[in-house]
């Protein structure tokens, strides 16, 4: 299977590097920037290019892993090609592509950074495609990455990356409003990691609505008191903290 | 070492068993309700009594894990006891132990649950002291338990509580609402389970300010107000949505 990437950041990375490592071939990698193409090309001896033009009219698949904005772009310039095209978007409706003759969306529901290795087969990835011969081609090329394979809709994939900005983004946020927390305090990180693990640990196997602590869902109104008195000077985490405290009072109660 | 323990919730279940595998002897468990100090006490081979009078005079150290309004009255009952009397409280001051003769805090910076197994040697035990003679013991004694010992005063310690809430008790809220988004359009949680782990191993190595994700440090407002739609029908989660976002962008600004 030949195979053309388009982008070169993270999702590129990772998606292309697990291609290879599946046995098919990436023979380009497209950016904006000779330097990001080249740095990914060179992982999975592929060509770097940053002309449109250039594209191997005769590839396989043509992955779009891009910021949500250029797809449309890309589309444009993808117009001719028989291969069949995907994007990996969270958030783009597969209708964008509907100027394509074979398109389909494979979207890996993981966050992904250029110095963190991942294992692609605990990733679920959720396709969709043109129609029913499409789509059953997406799925065996996705079953080649992870066992974890999901047809989801646009309508649907688009609540399921609304779900992972709570899950992922705003989670993180707050592990970002504890290490403050901490640090105004002189009190190191490395202390709250462990904590940190098992929350996410508990969950693999519970569902979370059945293993929340602490004092909002205790209603132990004097502790709260005294942490919205601690957080005096940050009235913007002061407010977060609140407002968390009622949602989880209210969903519980 | 002969130890008591008072109190059989989850704390006092994940302590006593530790301090069994290290060699220590729990010679008797306390609490209220009979049936829930046998429940205990018969997994560490101790005795289970509910009346504070019965409390073994000559044990070497007392560990009081109970809920934080309940440590009061055990202090009252332990006045006479020469042994070294612990609290594992986080946001309990270690003033209220100064009527006994010998005390300290160690308070485990987790989060237990009686179905899951915990290494309680990844669990950072912050210890405090009447004095350094005690605080002295205290770390011997801590030590066997788990490496990552620390030594924390009881403002400190309030601290770690406040910032554990928002790593643990806030985050595992947001794991709900994530859960309740995807139930109400029939989308299953298990999908989300291997982002919540990444989420979490990411800032095992990195600080979680240092890799933020996601449409608000983007600035991507059009993926915010898609969101923000789709929330129409949950006031409370728009509200926590808008709120964690404008939090994002003050602090990535």
């Amino acid at each position: 299977m030949k195979i053309v990437c388009i982008g070169s950041g993270n999702v590129a990375t990772h998606i292309a590097q697990a291609f290879t490592i599946a046995g098919a071939s990436i023979v380009q990698v497209w950016s904006k920037q000779i330097q990001h193409a080249a740095l990914l090309a060179n992982t999975v001896d592929a060509a770097a290019i940053t002309d449109p033009g250039a594209i191997d009219q005769s590839a396989d698949l043509y992955i779009i892993a891009v910021k949500d904005d250029a797809i449309l772009e890309m589309v444009q310039a993808l117009k001719s090609v028989k291969g069949l095209v995907v994007h990996t978007s969270g958030s783009t409706p597969i209708e964008v592509l509907s100027p394509l003759s074979s398109y389909g969306v494979l979207y890996p529901l993981q966050t992904f950074s250029k110095v963190k290795e991942l294992d692609f087969k605990k990733i679920p990835l959720c396709i969709e495609a043109k129609d029913h011969d499409t789509l059953e081609a997406l799925k065996n090329i996705a079953s080649r990455l992870s066992p974890l394979v999901y047809i989801v809709n646009s309508d649907k994939r688009k609540i399921l990356h609304l779900a992972a900005v709570f899950a992922c983004n705003f989670v993180n946020h707050l592990y970002t409003l504890s290490e403050q927390i901490l640090k105004d305090n002189a009190l190191d990180f490395d202390m709250l990691r462990p904590l940190i693990m098992e929350t996410a640990e508990k969950v693999q196997a519970e569902l979370p609505g059945h293993v929340q602590t602490g004092p909002a869902v205790r209603k132990d109104e004097q502790t709260i008191e005294r942490h919205l008195g601690l957080l005096q000077a940050m009235p913007q985490t002061k407010e977060i903290y609140q407002t968390l405290s009622e949602s989880i009072k209210k969903t519980h109660q």
